[in-house]
């Protein structure tokens, strides 16, 4: 049986760890606060469940958290003014317009309106330009991916010269963790809704991750013996021995999966409390480049 | 015997191409001239070489072209300012540093600093992203990738659904290159020098790149029967029977893997003449940018 990545406890000493760390600067500079500014437009109760966490896991680690819920009716100009407000105010270091938005809202102009030193999902097109390039690095690693990339080294396998798989190629999962792969010198391939032959290429993958939306769509008899499997789906199937009427299930087959894998992430538990996890991290890193940032000017 | 994708015809007819447009173009508006500017820093022979075929290319079509050819004492800091002096020449259209740079002169600042809207070799970071995205388009297409398309497409082998390998992942030819194979719904692998059984990887590739400066080092017998191949490699190697001394080889074992293929690149008179070919379009495509935006500025 495969071992289980536990997202959940990897998430939870991540967050220790920032937690320790802002309270470290504050023996430095009292007022050091990290500030994560979150814009959620309408009342998607998915969106809600994740600002809630999101709020949650800041004000766990001693951060500034602060919600703008802006109604549906608010208009593209009306977001961009909110979001250039944020960009300008010396006091925030984060800046998440929470996705998807409503229809008339055009959500990638928003999220290239973000200033990319503020971007902490990553999503901009010069972090995710410097993201595939190999000689750079960055402002922000997209906060998913990153934390797919922390369960891999977790495990203790090695990823270097490892045949990856990655099923889905989003902008926010599949296309950046492909990238990052291949920055840890795995061979990577990535699959999609046009691949041809999937449990066979599937079954090639020593390190198999897998974000396509599709329950348990991953047959246990596709994995390979001894893979990493990585399983960031996360969908909502009717189960009546629920009081809430529903269970998680992830986009694999866990109980077969598990059966030949090495190591496997749960659904619920694997990759979801990483992704908040990443995105603490990443304001908290914010807010030290801007602290290190005006530090020097004063110095200068 | 495969097919040969003569690279050096196709790229012939999209200058003509161009080169009509850019006549039409100016029926409309008689002053319209786009304009390449290259910037060469130091003496290398092989850059001296590119410089002048890509100035030849731009004649050719009808465009202005003008090259400043900076000593190797240049600094840091002038270059990036004559960068700067280019993007707000409403002259120009194009801007290309001739790279590799010497040494001492940070390629990466000076890439960054191009404007993107002249950036014609979309190696900018913000080019990059909006090439790895899906709901987005650079304003440019890097040359070597954009043309290595353009060759797939020309052999009428459908791109959607087949497995395609990539031997080599630099930030100019490989990484953007397997992007662009994706975004043509091909199931991409992208393998380096890490890769372990590269020649089984290879064996199932469709279509297969190769981008990695290696004479003749994917065999024949690595081909897939069928597969289309693309030879980006440029590699002199010595050959006494040549006046010059050498002749130049791709990466692929071209007789050999000509046998198995059905679609093979020659090299020379393969990708690099589309990469010039596409240079003059992507300068063409900025001039046009510009007129239309300086005419919707008048309009309104
Ligand atoms: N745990 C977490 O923190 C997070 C979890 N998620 C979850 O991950 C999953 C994926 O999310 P996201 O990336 O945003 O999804 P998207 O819908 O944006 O992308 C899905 C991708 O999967 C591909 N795909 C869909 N069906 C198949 C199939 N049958 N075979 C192969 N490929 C397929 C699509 O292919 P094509 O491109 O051809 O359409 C597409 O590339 C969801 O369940 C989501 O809830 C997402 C983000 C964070
Ligand atoms: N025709 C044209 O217009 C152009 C031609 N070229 C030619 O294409 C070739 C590649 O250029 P470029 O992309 O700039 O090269 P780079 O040197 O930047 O990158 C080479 C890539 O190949 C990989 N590689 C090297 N050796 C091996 C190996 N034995 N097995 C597997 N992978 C290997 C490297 O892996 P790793 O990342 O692990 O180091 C690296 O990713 C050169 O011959 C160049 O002259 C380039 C641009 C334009």
């Amino acid at each position: 049986m495969a071992k289980i990545i536990d997202g959940k406890a990897i998430a939870q000493s991540l967050r220790d760890s920032v937690k320790v760390q802002i309270e470290d600067m504050r023996k430095v500079s009292p007022t050091f606060t990290p500030k994560l500014s979150i814009i959620q437009v309408g009342d998607r109760e998915d969106s809600s469940v994740y600002v809630n966490m999101k709020r949650k896991a800041a004000k766990e680690v001693g951060m500034d958290f602060e919600l703008f819920h802006l109604p549906t009716s608010i208009t593209q100009f009306e977001l961009v003014d909110k979001v250039h407000q944020l960009n300008n105010d010396p006091k925030v270091h984060g800046i998440l317009v929470q996705l998807p938005l409503p229809d008339h809202l055009d959500d990638r102009e928003v999220t290239e309106a973000i200033d990319p030193k503020k971007d902490v999902d990553g999503f901009h097109a010069i972090n995710i330009g410097h993201l595939s390039k190999r000689a750079s690095e960055p402002a922000f690693i997209p906060c998913t991916p990153k934390g797919i990339i922390e369960l891999i080294k977790s495990t203790g396998v090695s990823m270097s010269g490892k045949k990856a798989v990655v099923v889905g190629r989003s902008d926010i999962v599949g296309t950046p963790v492909a990238s990052l792969l291949t920055k840890n010198n795995c061979t990577v391939t990535i699959c999609h809704s046009k691949t041809v032959n999937l449990p066979q290429i599937v079954k090639t993958a020593e390190i198999l991750v897998v974000a396509i939306g599709s329950p348990e769509f991953v047959k246990g008899e596709w994995v390979k013996d001894g893979a990493v499997v990585i399983d960031v789906g996360t969908n909502a199937v009717e189960d009546k021995t629920k009081k809430s009427g529903f269970r998680l299930v992830g986009d694999v087959e866990y109980a077969e999966a598990a059966k030949v894998a090495s190591h496997i992430t749960p659904v619920p538990g694997g990759v979801g409390p990483m992704t908040v996890g990443m995105l603490v991290e990443n304001t908290f890193l914010s807010a030290l480049r801007f602290y290190k940032e005006s530090f020097n000017r004063k110095i200068v």
